[in-house]
């Protein structure tokens, strides 16, 4: 995707400053926003003649669902700040490309008007769990009847970052009619970036109300170290996510393409790895999944295309991607997903 | 504190070059000055899930006094320099924010007058130990009764750096009515930051007299090597320094960062160990609990809060680093500075 | 070849930026094109005393050649458009210097004519591997009686790479009567650098009917494993060249100075290796040769040459070439190509 | 010497271009030759407390001459284009500082002349072995009788390295009655960089009959590997030169400080080791001498004090290294050359 840099800069000419800062910036002096990035870059890939693998199927199950490519679309706030259709958009190009929508609790659309617009397409819910059990519940217990198969519980926000670049700015007015939903029929015509009421009261302890409320697989997104993959799975997570919410909390950790393997290893294959930050080609699929991740997911550039060209904005990243991803394998001599394995790495 | 660089181009601002230069440079090429900065941001850090640590207490006993943090004042010369209140401000400052002001022996206030000021906040003396040992001994008599509870003997100083950004400008003329004060009585009105007559002077055997005549524990300032940690615990010292005198001294040795370890291990936890040098984040200050130091100094950082702001711009300072040390430590999953390990560390 | 970024400059000054973008472009973000001439000079060299060489003979035998020096000219396409001389020039030059020259099959001058202006000189013909067997034969069929030498498989294209600065141009057109050949006697007007139909056919199995309808040795280029190598071994190869398309397909893919000892040793002396990819100088030349090439071509240098100087231009490029492979040689103390060893590395 | 790029920048402000450039530049793309300043300063110090080391004496004894400072004047060739005193000036400088002067075969003054200006300083004469074996045994004969103490073959000089930036300047006019002289009495008014007759005559066995004709002890210069210094003492070497020419001859090759250790282990103390190439300030002299030399050479960094300031300007820059060094010697803790040991070092 040597593309992305130019959907950023056309995102940025059509966004407002403190949106465009909103979605591009990172915690501190941004150090872990650019590692993610180069850490990827940093994984050499081992080539080999292509007679060795004339094609390649790019396709996975993923906790029960068909995907065309183990490439989601992370949860990513507040999208109507980005374009008119917003989350809808996102979701209609997720399901024409055969992978996963993830919503995340903070939208600017209602979890059953994106259900409605992304058809037949696999979705998943984003939650940040809020200190009223009682207000979650209700939420929780909408999704599997709206259609949603998994729940993605944020687990590394135990307070918002110092993102320097988004906080200048200061609550973010909405469009006149848009608001930041609360999944329970009202809506706020700010958005403040910094999510005060939720900060730090998720409990591992939580996992079980929230899986049994939704009736669903919950994953736990923010797993940085093998220490806590192993309370996410102890406390029952069918997945995890190996995430530093894209560099947006603490500056200076590790990028996540370092922690992967030591997660990967801890996990053993007994639920699905997923991670994001800083994927931006094919290749980096390629990295993550010879690294031993099933899929990944990938924020900033959808939400470059969205702004750029909505919901065809948002297919064109995708189709790239996949392209990308499926010369990748051919060029490593992996003909599946399932066949990419660590002799693709030098 | 993403914030440090604007407040350092604040100060530029409103000093003249003569005098930012003095507080700003280092010796040299000026490469251990930057390495300083930069040896930790090489120390990465493993962040957990919020889930594993919703609340952190920064708190810490040393020597003694309770602090709110193990963020200490580091001793700064002629900080009427920087702004009309000078010392008094910076240990009015400290006191507000429950931590050490430690005041230098080349300042522009009595030490009794920055008692005064710094009402019940904890104060330590730094010390250039001066050929003359009668002088020296009537300021270190004068240091309990007017309620000081440490002495910082620097001990890296046998003959002044290269520092040509500062010298190039020759001694600096003192505001009518400001000099440097020998804290027995008399004043100097220019600053000569050469520091002449004190150079080399200090032997080994000095910290005996030194704690006797101050009847105060004595730290040594300039510990670089575990050879050098050795000697001070051999010669009796209450705690050491980890310091390269913030690059100012012999350009190319090693950042602070990197030798930390090395000494942690030789004083094998007898005393405490603090460090200096670089430390420009809340994030910076757990890496150099997680290698091991009981607290950490900063020194430009609150000058240019000084500069700026005075007794404010130096709280300011302050707070936010207390801020961001709690964050990172929740963050790293360390409720306590106690609890804060090398797990913390990748 | 210091003047090599000043060849470059010139040849910019002379193409249009569509033909400068096609030659000089790589695939992606271009970090595997940079990192092709980066790598080689990570490779330290040790210097000898000049008493302990004084004279250095660059000659090699290679697969029954006699060449004056180790270094080769690459298969490049389309050469009419870097000047009206096109593949008659370079043939001439590599002449000349008594090297090979390697015909691409997408040229612009047809295999026979290029052998009539290469004279005696030794003549490599480089093939893709088409859908229709037939065409192939019939090519590799006239390739003995006019005078060609080897046949060189290009292995490494499962499908072009994303090259964002040569795609971005689309189809180049070709000046009056130029167009690319396709050694049967039609000719295409357009050149569409993605090279379409050719991609992915190429099976491990070809080699066997490739050496039979030639009658010559095949060798195999774009090997950047082990893996590959042993494969392309076991089919017969008489040769392999270490290549990554000139960093052209597989963005992120290690460079050739890095994968070249793993395929030296692989092969094991059975048979040649040869090496391209950001070879720029004779210590370049050298360090190949000190990792276990037994020769290197090289490709923009003397399209820049070419460009800027037509025949004369390459023949200087290459005199230089081996001009300072003979000082390197000398300064690393070996006196012959077969001397070279790992000594010379640090 | 932070001062250094001041005097380089005062130097090419008074020098033609072509002057400049021949004294500035280095082989190929000048890498070796950065390479030769990065290197030291790679090499970390770890520094001492003031009372570890309150004095320090930088004055050693080398091949039966005691000089103030391990910090000898490398020969420089045509010093007149520099300044109109020549090498007059910088004999004059060394003598004055006490250090050894050697000059260059490739002088514009005559080696009589040169040991009168030096009076009783120690002075030492570089030699290129030319093939007429009869002129070089009549210039060794001149040096006992006019107080020359020892000869410096150079011997890393197979050929001239690809000076681009030196040798687009083609040959450069001398003032009126100044000109490369023989030391036999004859004068060329032209200097041609390219050193043409010299190239690749010297031989192992010629130090013997070198060091008979002059009856002074031989040192090579020129020595970048342990087996080059075996076989330069198993020839009856005096001591060895670690030198890459500055980086004026392989580029690529590897810079003197990393090689140095090699040299200094095959050596074990036989004979003394000096060392050139990059070294700019007392702490770089430091480091050398932890690494195991006796003494270094410094070039570029005379030169340009010489082109600004004469015979002044050279001892300028060997006071400001002379008392750089003795600093950085006490922040080590060596009170001695001697003491200097690898404890310096992290």
């Amino acid at each position: 995707m040597a593309s992305d840099a130019a959907r950023e800069e056309t995102a940025r000419g059509v966004l407002t400053p403190a949106v465009y800062d909103y979605f591009a910036g990172g915690a501190g002096d941004e150090r872990t926003l650019r590692d993610n990035v180069a850490a990827w870059l940093r994984v050499p890939l081992r080539s080999r003649a292509g007679a060795s693998c004339p094609e390649a199927d790019t396709s996975v199950e993923l906790l029960g669902s068909h995907l065309a490519a183990p490439i989601l679309l992370a949860p990513v706030a507040a999208q109507r700040l980005l374009h008119p259709d917003g989350e809808l958009a996102s979701a209609r190009a997720a399901a024409a490309a055969g992978t996963v929508f993830c919503l995340s609790t903070r939208a600017t659309a209602d979890l059953a008007d994106v259900a409605a617009a992304g058809g037949s397409g696999p979705l998943w819910f984003q939650l940040y769990v809020r200190p009223e059990r009682d207000g979650t519940e209700r939420v929780l217990r909408r999704l599997g009847p709206a259609g949603y198969r998994a729940v993605v519980v944020t687990a590394d926000l135990p307070m918002p970052g110092e993102r320097d670049r988004e906080f200048r700015h200061g609550p973010i007015p909405m469009p006149e009619g848009v608001g930041i939903v609360d999944h329970l029929g009202s809506l706020e015509p700010w958005f403040k970036p910094s999510v005060g009421g939720w900060r730090a009261t998720l409990q591992w302890s939580d996992l079980g109300w929230i899986a049994e409320a939704a009736g669903l697989p919950v994953l736990v997104k923010g797993v940085m170290t093998a220490e806590d993959a192993s309370l996410a799975l102890s406390h029952g997570a069918a997945g995890v996510v190996v995430s530093n919410h894209g560099g947006r909390q603490l500056d200076g950790c590790l990028p996540t393409a370092v922690v992967l393997p030591e997660i990967v290893e801890a996990v053993a294959a007994s639920v699905p790895v997923l991670v994001d930050g800083g994927i931006r080609t094919g290749a980096d699929v390629l990295r993550a999944l010879a690294l031993g991740a099933d899929a990944v997911l990938i924020g900033r550039p959808y939400a470059w295309g969205l702004a750029g060209g909505g919901q065809a904005g948002v297919e064109e990243v995708l189709t790239e991607l996949v392209e990308e991803l499926a010369e990748a394998m051919k060029a490593a001599g992996s003909a599946s997903v399932g066949a990419v394995g660590s002799a693709v790495l030098a």
